[in-house]
């Protein structure tokens, strides 16, 4: 939410005018009438009053509430729509403008809110363009379902459910129909629709300082969207709460605002505002949605969720309830290119499918096969040597503790060796538990990045699990790879880190211990060396590489953060724990096949 | 905007998973997967893996950017998102879960914002999947232009572009490509897109208060959707000067982040924040397309105007920018049910219509024809008679005043008088200045309209002018009118006045006059009796009817909202006024008539 006051714009007195000329050039199917800004009509593109051959529809009234009306304007909704200043019904002028405009021979229907001044411009321009022979009808709606009955006759207030009459109108329209047939569409689709809001903030004129009315734990209920006094200021409530008691005044029995009865099918529109998010507009739908099919028995037809009738930056929303016809339904349903309409409330023949569909089966090629993922009875040579490397990698860092805890201090990440040193001590523990299927590397590795998935968390977690998963991957089927499908899978395993870390050498990360490993190791087998000795080597490129970290500045991982002062006589922790598990490894493996 | 903290929610810690509830309930074409909420997987209903004949498109993060991702679920986008908690990556096992249960013999790609905990949460599902023989694909979006190159590998962050990136995707997938053309395509379309935020506020997560660093006059720039802090806090600027600063930046030659230089087609999406009404995107888009045309030499081929990736509440917008190519409009344009894809941009083929056109002109009928409109050489009986009638009742309006004051400072509406007195007196001025066309009554009424909306204004003037523009209509063609004929069109005009006001008799306005000389006329004439005397006998009813106004509560017009025990002993201004003019009216006529 803003802070007092703020807007994005430019001047005050320019909102609607500058709103107006976004509309219109961002939709080529757009365009706005000359006389512009005094004149604001904005009208579909192309429309030649003396040839269209269809009705027109034209809604329209004070600026503030956008979309309305101007994003409903295109084929299949309205013809044109007529604004004024915020808050303010157009004048007479632009109106009688928009009628001459795209009134052809079969005539216009004007749908206007129910607010006096609408009601004066648009009548007044009405018999104007009746004097002029132009065929008009009028229908106004009074959808607000708030306040009592008859506080006024000008008392039930045009909402949101405007927006439904205007699409019911102009897919009539579309559809060819004459005029009274058109109107009487409109008349009756207003007579289905009934709208209540709620809001937690007043909003703010352009220009104006914000109002307090509401302070910091007062919601209104029943408010219009002008910013007026609703019907009641009370707590802030769950909004299931909230959402329940605008139903039920909605739907009371004792106004008998909208005819619906229980077993009536019904469409719902959530209409944010201006300042709600989507995230509490849906929140509001899932409860409309639930109690209008649970408590009162009806069938929900439609959903419309979104900000299609705002009240400029209001914190809230309005419920619309409309009764569900199926002609309604298909004027709702019909096709339109008016910019802000709603898609996506899809037919939903033959019932919707349920909400939940069942979790897919792990695929039985990766489910745990208790044969293999467990520790054979007998380890091959083979696996003796891995169980060896494996132990004294995890031992070093378990033992690494104590000496990484300067550069922890220093580097103020003071959980990073917990973390590793929790891997490692699990790994530990699980290969001994029997749950490595050590004659099978592949496996194995893959066991592995399951422990350290479980325990490690954290972003050294998941860089190892994917670290291991990649290997695994590599080496799958190969359960004892040769020196040339260890370096293969070492570097997949880089390739891997680097490409979900973002890192790569010189980023001051794990990277700089194993690439240079990589390298060597793939260097020294290119020359024919001996592999464990290729892996020895390997190893001090692993820890020369980590000790050169200090002469860097950190790029990612925990380093990236802090004073490049301090980096220069410290090296990653990150860095330097990858050489040592690798040297260890490494030292272990050379150990198996000393002369 | 809301007051501090103040959301319509139930509890913090249930939005992400009512959000999705509502959004899966409001959309039959979306369903979750089991295993919700803590799995929090929306997916395309009625997909079977098995049987998916097209590469899957997923896209996810945390939650908090409604209606990102899962909004952009359904065919021709993505085929499901992956939520997590707000601001949260989702945990591996969500992203495994939603891989297997989308993913077909054609295999999936994955677009992931560039966020370290997406990243890392994503590769280590897609290296897992991969292990269970899955073919998949990792596309990283990092589209933000605010900060330098290089401030870390982490740097660009991944915006609102990847909306844009998502629909390419989807598209691609829907067309039937393989899953290297798919990723191909959301990899070049995630090098073609840049973009930059600002914001008003910052935004609040459910539970927590408000922030205020931003105060009431700052605004910040190039922020990310996390609430993180941007490149800089500065003071507000008019919109035009930052949309000029948000496009700069995001077309740095000097960044190079985009390649789009001088004469490239462009596609714009202007992204709202949360809390940002359309008015104020509106008026953004309205600057940059006017930039991007003028300044840079730009065609802009598609604008998207809306809020596609939020923040929360938060009050801002980000500016997209993606190079325009012909394959890319043509995944943008290509038909989705994505429940939030916005729609309306149409394709402007051959250029889009001028966004002005021509006011009509005003029909010929109804044009001033100078012989018609003004004083005849010579006034028929008839029109001397009609002079008189009209002067006599704009008289006793002008002379009304004095007597009126009391009513009006009672009811306190000081203006109401002298409202009437100005067009009382302009007409009679209109009349002498020989503008009347007096021998023809018609006319003559429409002559009156026009002189009672110049100068009168307010609810007054417009009725007025209602009244005698339905007279005019009704009497349209009868130069001379009959007596009958009269009374129509007093019925019309009240009709007229009904209508437009909603009010009836009863109600303590005009109509209170006005009907019962209707009803009187009509009756008298009926009866046969002499049209003079029936005139007369129809005024005494009218001053009858305004004088009962006394003992009515006004239920329209302008003692409507003035307490009850104070009218009790005032008849209704307009009541009164009514019947004033109207039997100084008849007494003219009657004395032209006398023996």
């Amino acid at each position: 939410m803003a802070s007092q006051g703020k807007k994005l714009i430019n001047h005050p007195s320019g909102v609607v005018t500058e709103y107006i000329e976004g509309l219109v050039e961002a939709y080529p199917g757009l365009q706005f009438l000359d006389g512009f800004p005094q004149i604001k009509v904005v009208l579909q593109a192309n429309i030649s009053p003396s040839t269209f051959d269809k009705v027109a529809v034209i809604s329209g009234g004070g600026a503030g509430h956008e979309p309305a009306h101007a994003g409903y304007v295109g084929p299949g909704m309205l013809t044109a729509a007529v604004s004024g200043d915020v808050f303010a019904s157009p004048p007479v002028d632009s109106i009688l403008a928009a009628i001459r405009a795209v009134t052809g021979p079969k005539g216009c229907v004007l749908i206007v809110t129910n607010y006096t001044g609408d009601r004066l411009n648009f009548g007044l321009a009405v018999e104007q363009a009746k004097s002029e022979g132009y065929s008009i009808e009028m229908v106004i709606v009074g959808d607000d379902c708030a306040l009592p009955p008859r506080r006024g006759i000008v008392g039930r207030r045009g909402l949101a459910g405007t927006v439904l009459v205007n699409k019911v109108a102009g897919a009539t329209a579309a559809a060819g129909l004459s005029l009274t047939e058109v109107a009487a569409a409109a008349k009756h689709a207003a007579k289905l629709v009934g709208t209540m809001g709620v809001a937690l903030s007043v909003c703010t004129l352009p220009g104006q300082p914000t109002s307090d009315r509401l302070g910091t734990e007062k919601m209104e209920l029943g408010l219009g969207i002008h910013g007026e006094p609703g019907a009641a200021v009370v707590d802030i409530q769950p909004v299931d709460l909230v959402v329940s008691c605008v139903l039920n005044q909605i739907l009371s029995a004792e106004t008998g605002y909208v005819p619906i009865t229980r077993g009536s099918n019904v469409v719902l529109m959530i209409n944010g505002l201006g300042g709600t998010p989507l995230m509490e507009l849906m929140i509001a739908a899932r409860k409309a949605i639930r109690e209008l099919q649970g408590i009162h028995g009806f069938v929900v037809d439609r959903v419309y969720t979104g900000s299609f009738m705002t009240s400029l930056d209001m914190a809230g929303f309005s419920i619309t309830l409309m009764k569900s016809e199926p002609a309604i339904l298909e004027c709702l349903d019909s096709p339109t290119k008016a910019p802000c309409w709603p898609v996506g409330t899809e037919a939903s023949i033959g019932g919707r499918p349920p909400v939940k569909v069942p979790l897919p089966l792990i695929p039985s090629s990766s489910s745990r096969n208790s044969e293999i993922v467990s520790r054979p009875q007998e380890l091959t040579k083979f696996g003796c040597i891995l169980e060896a490397a494996i132990e004294a990698a995890a031992k070093e860092i378990v033992n690494m503790k104590d000496c990484s805890k300067e550069w922890e201090t220093k580097l103020g990440d003071g959980d990073y060796s917990t973390t590793m040193k929790r891997g490692a001590a699990a790994i530990i523990e699980d290969m001994k538990l029997w749950n490595y299927p050590l004659n099978d590397t592949a496996e194995t590795l893959n066991e592995m990045s399951t422990t350290i998935r479980r325990v490690m968390g954290g972003t050294s977690g998941i860089l190892y699990a994917i670290l291991c998963k990649a290997a695994y991957t590599s080496l799958k089927g190969h359960s004892q790879p040769t020196a040339r499908e260890w370096a293969n899978a070492l570097a997949a395993s880089i390739d891997a880190v680097s490409k979900y870390s973002g890192a790569r050498a010189g980023d001051c990360t794990m990277l700089d211990a194993l690439i240079p490993a990589s390298n060597t190791l793939n260097e020294r087998l290119d020359a024919g060396d001996n592999p464990v000795t290729a892996f020895v080597a390997s190893a001090e490129a692993a820890m020369i590489g980590a000790e050169s970290t200090k002469f860097l500045q950190a790029q990612a991982g925990r380093s990236a953060f802090t004073s490049p002062d301090l980096l220069v006589s410290v090296p990653d922790p990150g860095a330097m724990a990858a050489a040592l598990w690798y040297r260890a490894a490494a030292f272990s493996v050379a150990s198996k096949f000393k002369p």
